[in-house]
């Protein structure tokens, strides 16, 4: 039997990558999305064509009304997303509050009943916007905690061991690894306004641009406008 | 202002003994309870009865297809509810995989968003079905997280403290307290089938029965048929 890894697939660069990562290491994947009220389900569309390029038997989609916390530029339309921010101080008001905390806990639920023994997640510490819970510290704590709250590991002793193959790599180290494995970088969408062709000048788009730029590498998605 | 609290509310007598904690300690209350397809809505309705009783202005309920993971006899109608098996060993089938700790992220989001520095959870270590995300470690360890995880802790320093008042007493102790408050125990219900009578033959009606009968208090919910 494979070993199966629950992979947590925005439809993003960076999850898509993380597919191709556990994929490259002969797990079976278990792929799992959110539909959490985000402004746009374009992110949805393009991670079902991942799983579906990777050939996926079940692509595991939670519904959920995370909108009614509020509080995020990402679901809360009342609130502007904005735009050519990189490097502000603090965190940007498209944090979504415990998103990854929320995130994280849906798919250790998953792989404990499906006997996965990795979750992989693809935060980035370094080339990302400042969100507290894509740091070292967050995932080593929610390791710890993954280690006491599952009946895997209190009763069997079968630990799920959190998968971080992105933390440390720059944007244009994750396109570079991408472009190797042959993950399918053109589905993937990273936009935060969620248009059909990529706005070019949000703080997600403009950092995936220069990620491809320093990579010397085509970014084979469409933008209505480019600042590169 | 009122200094506010976010309490995970089941509509169960946990839960609301605990409303009736953080009530007591002056906090405005701030209910979330979780629709996550489990067999039956009546601890919903439960829950929408104590919050109302405490004339709460809103109520915050997350929708979830938590079913969608499976694994449990509480979501998953393939699985019987066992009955009559209090004291048997390890992790029963009505665990329901990381589900405190999928309660526990949406609450700390919730308090992060509202301001609140307090998330109440009736947990309880002692007359509980060896779930291993009610213990005490469990807890420590998800406060650690909680202050690597928020943007209100990592930029403003402003911690959201979980209190587990009920976590080390015993179901006698729970209903004395509950009674002592004012808790509306006869809005409650426990039993783990979800009829408009409780069943009085579950784990969970076991336990309850139990502990108004050490008590000395009757019960006020109405039983299908009763052990004691």
């Amino acid at each position: 039997m494979n070993r199966k890894a629950v992979v947590l697939l925005s439809g993003g660069l960076d999850s898509t990558v993380c597919m191709a990562v556990a994929n490259s290491e002969g797990y079976e994947l278990l792929p799992i999305s959110f539909n959490y009220h985000q402004r746009h389900s374009r992110e949805l569309v393009a991670a079902a064509s991942v799983a579906q390029h990777y050939k996926i038997d079940r692509h595991l989609v939670i519904e959920t009304n995370m909108e009614a916390i509020g509080g995020s530029a990402l679901t809360d339309a009342s609130l502007a997303v904005p735009t050519g921010q990189i490097g502000a101080v603090g965190v940007p008001v498209t944090y979504v509050p415990a998103r990854n905390l929320i995130f994280l806990s849906y798919a250790l639920g998953y792989a404990e009943v499906t006997g996965a023994d990795r979750v992989y997640i693809g935060v980035n510490a370094l080339d990302y916007s400042g969100y507290p819970d894509c740091r070292p510290e967050f995932i080593a704590l929610f390791q710890q905690l993954a280690d006491y709250s599952t009946k895997a590991a209190v009763e069997d002793g079968r630990k799920i061991i959190i998968e971080t193959p992105l933390i440390n790599l720059t944007k244009k180290d994750i396109v570079l690894l991408g472009d190797r494995l042959g993950a399918p970088l053109h589905l993937t969408t990273s936009c935060y306004q969620g248009t059909d062709e990529a706005c070019g000048q949000c703080d997600s788009c403009l950092l995936r641009l220069k990620g491809f730029a320093e990579a010397g590498l085509p970014d084979p998605i469409l933008y209505r406008t480019r600042s590169d």
